[in-house]
């Protein structure tokens, strides 16, 4: 008998009933709200090729994809070839397939793959995704994202939309204090244009920029430098992105404010940030948006408007997104232009834990049968009754003492015992003992979901 | 622009809409049925230590798992190490995890792991599993399975109430023609010895009994005398495997006979199957039933009473299960006595296609908000509010001509079309097109839900 570890490997979680129960709160509520804005669901496979994946998520992101180990005479090739070459087998050589890392390239793929689907499609997905990211608090190498996203369409009413949607969830769920810090891609490139960095820096100093919330102004600072951007460039683009505030008052001062120190590319994106704030006015998001020119958002493929959610005491963000109308496009059959927003189930999780946010939730059976002295046979006869009028109902699975079993039905948490001897056996009845009041009485059989559960009977 | 495939992995699947629909339909009636059985959900990680999967799914389950190759500095050791040794790398040295092959093991583990469990802990796992397997009509490399298993007890009741939740759920999705087999893996045993095969042959041998149904009689004699079993232990074993009915009439004949023709401890296992018989009776597994004394299910672990559903035109079978003693003490802490039961998601799906079993179902938009002329954020605005009112609504993302919405609106598939122009938006109202009648109706905005539902919107 082999003593291995029965954990989770690290990153990862078992979830027993009460967490399910949390969790499905959260995602019927996500389901329901996306579903009211018109979205439709989707899933995609939890194996992708590497050819889909690798490429979309920027530096970072193609480190932390796990990818799947070919097998038998797949795996066997490349070994023999590399001894055979006299030198260690490679990376590529052992793997062409990957988990999923977001919901995003996948829903790109899809919408490459299939003609048929919808001019606008509004697809919604709740799935799992893969990182071998560190693990941490509100952390995990395995953790669910809920994503919206709008294909087909350059108009600003679908980033309205997303950002409605999403809003809409964690209004509904009890959130009272969210912030949509809000950015734009062509913005940024303008910032860092204004700055005096090189084109061809241009996507390493988003990367350090994403960095501000880690490691602060001094950090980034040092980051630009190693990146071979000159101290003059680097305070130059930092004063621009730490213009924002963190209201939504000063919204138009600090869109005011940079439009005199970008060039005409960037006031276009200025307008259109400006646009979204005037749109959402009277939806879910209004009210939520604050710009901030220091949101850079580590994904490679956004190319417009990015969206990231933060809510006081959590670190990081509770979810983001944005506007990425080239990657439908590296699929190489034609350009979809498309915006999504995607919700991290944990961060929402952990955040609700620690205020207490749940409604009462239960799933658990809620009468024990008890039994003695009975043929097993009508146990199960009279459970079958029982079940069919809609109760959640668990067997004592052994023959024992009435004392004990009723003594499990507490420890199981069960609000009712139904105790079934030869007496009730003969009178087609059952003595339910309500757990909580200890109050007994005896009941027909098919009487028993209509007395404890009056209302529900009646509809 | 890299022109790369957009299809998923062979093997895998993306659901489009329509699939989701389905897929929900009967996931959400499994859950209901097994929680009104008295189950509680659990569900474990996707990625499991291999040392947690390996040698518990027989010669042919280890061949079949994923494994998820090492990272960085954990992968270049080894290959290093190989190359400097000389000799090709081996698949142990490059991976240490691999993907969730079934729920069963990722149970035995949880429940090993957790000391605070319910004693007899009934929990139900509704989740995808991945085999390398060849990929076929209804069979995939990437499936969800939904248990229900019973472990604390060596009660027969347990077996009855997994069998009981399984025909529930398959009554209740409207199959009237399915058959539970039943065999037990003590009589299995005891009828290889009665063959007079050696003790150290018997898996072996229950191996080629397996593949009776793929390969039949004159497949498995060949295949018991590849495995050196001679060819009268092997006519002497297909002689009693091949006793079986295929009806329930026929089961007390069927465990008479072999009654006979069995040693005692093969006797013990056939009076377990006379009283789980017994026990079902007036419960959903009742008169589904047929003792299959050749039925021999491939996983290694099942140590009592094994089962398989079949349905009449399904190739293989729709579910399966069994009692596994000693899986759970495989975890080295204590053994703990455990019974379950799988249903195939798509197994289901793929008969409830072909027999187009479903009720209606829907969840895409109700209504199109189509509009011309008008501010957008008032167009936000009026969806918002008919989204609080429980309406599904998409709006059209773009400025256009109004029967070009309206023709969107019918390709979209949706009910309605809510259109809104200046006079509209003057008079608070929307102009409603019922798109099947082709009717048309000014509503006041705050009126639309109750309206268009008005059974919903009394309760």
């Amino acid at each position: 008998m082999a003593n291995v570890s029965t954990k989770p490997p690290s990153g990862m979680r078992d979830f027993l009933p009460v967490d399910i129960l949390r969790r499905r709160h959260v995602m019927s509520v996500v389901r329901e709200v996306y579903e009211s804005h018109g979205f439709v669901p989707i899933e995609t496979p939890t194996i992708e090729n590497l050819s889909t994946l690798l490429g979309k998520y920027g530096e970072e992101g193609d480190q932390l994809l796990y990818r799947v180990l070919h097998r038998r005479e797949a795996l066997r090739r490349p070994l023999d070839k590399a001894a055979a070459e006299g030198r260690p087998a490679i990376e590529s050589e052992l793997a062409d397939k990957g988990l999923r890392y977001d919901l995003t390239v996948p829903l790109a793929r899809v919408v490459a793959q299939y003609g048929d689907l919808p001019r606008f499609f509004k697809r919604y997905q709740i799935q799992p995704v893969w990182r071998a990211d560190r693990p941490g608090k509100g952390r995990f190498r395995e953790f669910y994202q809920c994503d919206v996203d709008i294909t087909g369409t350059e108009s600003l009413l679908a980033e309205a939309e997303v950002c409605g949607a999403v809003a809409s969830v964690l209004d509904r769920l009890g959130f009272d204090d969210f912030t949509i810090r809000l950015n734009h891609r062509e913005l940024l490139r303008a910032m860092i244009r204004a700055a005096g960095i090189l084109p061809e820096l241009e996507s390493s100093a988003l990367v350090a920029v994403d960095k501000l919330d880690k490691i602060g102004r001094e950090g980034v600072l040092k980051e630009l430098r190693n990146r071979e951007i000159s101290a003059v460039s680097a305070e130059a683009l930092l004063d621009r992105v730490l213009v924002g505030g963190d209201s939504e008052k000063t919204n138009t001062a600090v869109l005011n404010s940079l439009t005199k120190r970008v060039d005409p590319e960037g006031v276009q994106a200025i307008d259109a940030l400006r646009d979204l704030l005037d749109l959402v006015r009277h939806g879910p998001a209004g009210g939520r948006i604050v710009v901030a020119p220091d949101l850079a958002r580590g994904l490679s493929y956004y190319t417009g408007c990015i969206f990231e959610i933060v809510v006081p005491g959590l670190k990081g963000s509770m979810g983001g997104g944005g506007r990425y109308d080239d990657l439908i496009g590296m699929f190489g059959k034609k350009q979809v232009p498309a915006v999504g927003f995607s919700l991290g189930l944990e961060r929402i999780l952990v955040v609700m834990d620690e205020r207490e946010m749940y409604p009462p939730l239960s799933a658990g059976p809620e009468i024990l049968l008890c039994w003695k002295d009975v043929p097993r046979d009508q146990v199960v006869a009279v459970a079958t009754e029982l079940r069919a009028q809609g109760l959640r109902v668990e067997i004592y699975p052994e023959a024992g003492k009435i004392d004990k079993q009723l003594r499990y039905a507490t420890a199981a948490g069960c609000d009712y015992a139904a105790i079934m001897g030869p007496e009730e056996l003969k009178a087609g009845s059952l003595r339910i003992k309500n757990q909580h009041t200890r109050e007994q009485l005896s009941l027909a059989v098919g009487e028993v979901a209509s007395h404890l559960h009056p209302q529900a009977s009646k509809i």
